[in-house]
C-alpha cells in the first residue's frame, strides 16, 4: 500500500487525510506537515490512523514515503517541490499557479525526468483538460469566462486600481478581459483554473480569461472554449461552492481525491 | 525507456506507432502484431525503427514490452486482456466497448490488483473524462447527445427494425433515445463513446444517449450533461473526421497519443 506525507493541513488538507482514513483512497497518511503546529494536531485528533507530525517541511520527503501532497501554498512549491524530487518521490501540487513562474516549471519539470519522478496536478474546479492536453499542438485558442457572485470577487488586487463597484453591479457584467498571464496577477482566487488551463493548452500568454460579476448566482461558473484543427471544444463547469470551505470549488476537493486514488491503485483507469 | 507491443495495424495503430517513431511519444516499438500479416508487413514498411512482427498475439506480451497497446477490436481486448496482465504488462484499450461485458471487466480489474498492473482507456473522441470521474459518487444523472450527418450512421443494427429512412431526413432528427446499454448494440459505431462515458460515470443502464441525424453538419458532435450534488457539467466537443480514416475523429487518435505520451514520461502530469 502507497504512503503519503501531507503538506498543509487546512480545508483541503483536511479532506484529503479523511479520504484517506476512510479508505476513499487506498493509501496510509503517515506523516503530515503544517506551519501551524496546531492546525496539524487539530487534524491528527481527527483521523483514526494517526500520522507523525513531522519539524519542517523538507522533513517529510525523507521520510520512506511514495508520494508528498502539497495542499499549502505557492510558496510551499517553491521551496519543497525539487527536494521531493531529489528524495526520490512523486509529488502531487495542489497551488498550481506556482508553476505559471518558468523557471520554476523549468526546474521541476528537468527535476522529473533527471530522478525518474512525476508531478501530479488534478484538474481543480475545471474539467476538460483531458481533451485539451490531447490537442495541445493543435489548438489555435483557448479561452475562460469565469463567472462568481461580485462578494466572491471582493478583495481581488483589480480593484485596487479599478472603478468598478461591486456593490453597485445589479445584472451580469464582465469586470476583466485579458489574458491568463495578467488575470492570475489581479484575480488571485482564480489563479488555479487559470494556470491549469495554460499548462495544458497554448499558455497563459495565449490562453484568454474573461471574469463576470453577477448578482444572481450563487455558482461559480467556469466557461472554456478551445478551437483548433481538430475541431472545437465547449465546457461549461457549474460548481457549488464546498461547504466547509466556500471559497473552494467542491470539485477541486473531489478531482484531488480522484487523482490520489488513482496513484494508489493498481485498476483500470479511464481518460487521457 | 519504455518498449511498447502494438496489437493492430489498422488506421488508429498506424497512426500511434508513426508517433512512436517520429519521438511524439518517448518509446520505443519492439513488437508488432495484426491478424493481417500484410498489414503488419505495410506499417513495418512505413517506420524507421522496425518492430519484430510476432506469429500470435499472445506473444507480443511474452516479449520485455512495458505496455501491450491494443488498437484491434473488442474480440482482441477478450482474447488477449488477461494474459498481458498476467504477464506483469500494463495495457492500453482503444476498443473500450468489450469492458461493458461485465464479467470482461471485473476479470481485467481483478488482474490489475493481482498483478499489480495498470489498464489504461484514453477520453476516446469525447473529453472532460477527468470531472466525471472525480463526481462519480455524487453525480445524479449523465446523458449524451451524439449528432452526425446521415451518412455516417449508415448501417447501424438499429435501420434493420427502423422505420426511419435515413434518405428522407432533409432537417436535425432525433432517431434514438435510451440508455448507453441499449444505444450500444444499436449503434455498434458509438460503442467506445457510450462505454467511456458509463464507465466514468453510472453505469449504461443509467447513461442516457440520444441519436440526431442532421444532413447540415460535417462534424461529429458530442454534447454531454451532468449533474449532482457538487454542481452541473456540460461539455460540447465539435470532431472533424480524422483525413486517414473518416469513421474515427482525430481527437480519438490524438487522446490515445497524449495517454501514451505521459505513460513513457517522468514529467508533470495536468490532469485528474
Amino acid at each position: 500500500m502507497k504512503r503519503i506525507g501531507l503538506l498543509g493541513c487546512g480545508a483541503i488538507g483536511t479532506q484529503i487525510a479523511l479520504a484517506i482514513d476512510s479508505g476513499k483512497i487506498p493509501a496510509v497518511l503517515t506523516h503530515v506537515y503544517d506551519n501551524s503546529k496546531d492546525a496539524a494536531n487539530i487534524l491528527v485528533l481527527k483521523l483514526n490512523t494517526k500520522p507523525e507530525i513531522v519539524e519542517n517541511s523538507h522533513l517529510l520527503s525523507s521520510h520512506p514515503v511514495d508520494i508528498v501532497v502539497e495542499a499549502a501554498s505557492q510558496d510551499a512549491v517553491k521551496d519543497v517541490g525539487l527536494s521531493v524530487l531529489q528524495n526520490k518521490r512523486d509529488l502531487m501540487i495542489m497551488s498550481v499557479g506556482a508553476l505559471l513562474d518558468e523557471s520554476i516549471y523549468d526546474i521541476l519539470s528537468d527535476a522529473c525526468s533527471h530522478f525518474k519522478k512525476t508531478i501530479y496536478l488534478p484538474s481543480g474546479a475545471i474539467a476538460g483538460l483531458d481533451g485539451i492536453k490531447s490537442i495541445k499542438h493543435e489548438l489555435e485558442s483557448v479561452s475562460i469566462t469565469t463567472t462568481k457572485h461580485p462578494r466572491s470577487l471582493k478583495g481581488a488586487k483589480f480593484f485596487e486600481t479599478s472603478q468598478i463597484d461591486l456593490d453597485k453591479i445589479n445584472s451580469s457584467t464582465v469586470i476583466f478581459e485579458g489574458t491568463a498571464k495578467e488575470a492570475v496577477q489581479l484575480f488571485p482566487a482564480n489563479i488555479n483554473v487559470a494556470a491549469l488551463l495554460s499548462l495544458s493548452g497554448i499558455g497563459s500568454e495565449k490562453t484568454t480569461v474573461k471574469i463576470v460579476a453577477d448578482p444572481n448566482t450563487d455558482k461559480n461558473t467556469h466557461h472554456i472554449e478551445a478551437a483548433g484543427k481538430f475541431g472545437k471544444m465547449t465546457f461549461t463547469i457549474e460548481n457549488i461552492p464546498d461547504a466547509n470551505n466556500p471559497k473552494t470549488s467542491r470539485l477541486a476537493i473531489l478531482s484531488a481525491i480522484e487523482t490520489l486514488r488513482k496513484y494508489c491503485s493498481d485498476d483500470i483507469q479511464i481518460g487521457t
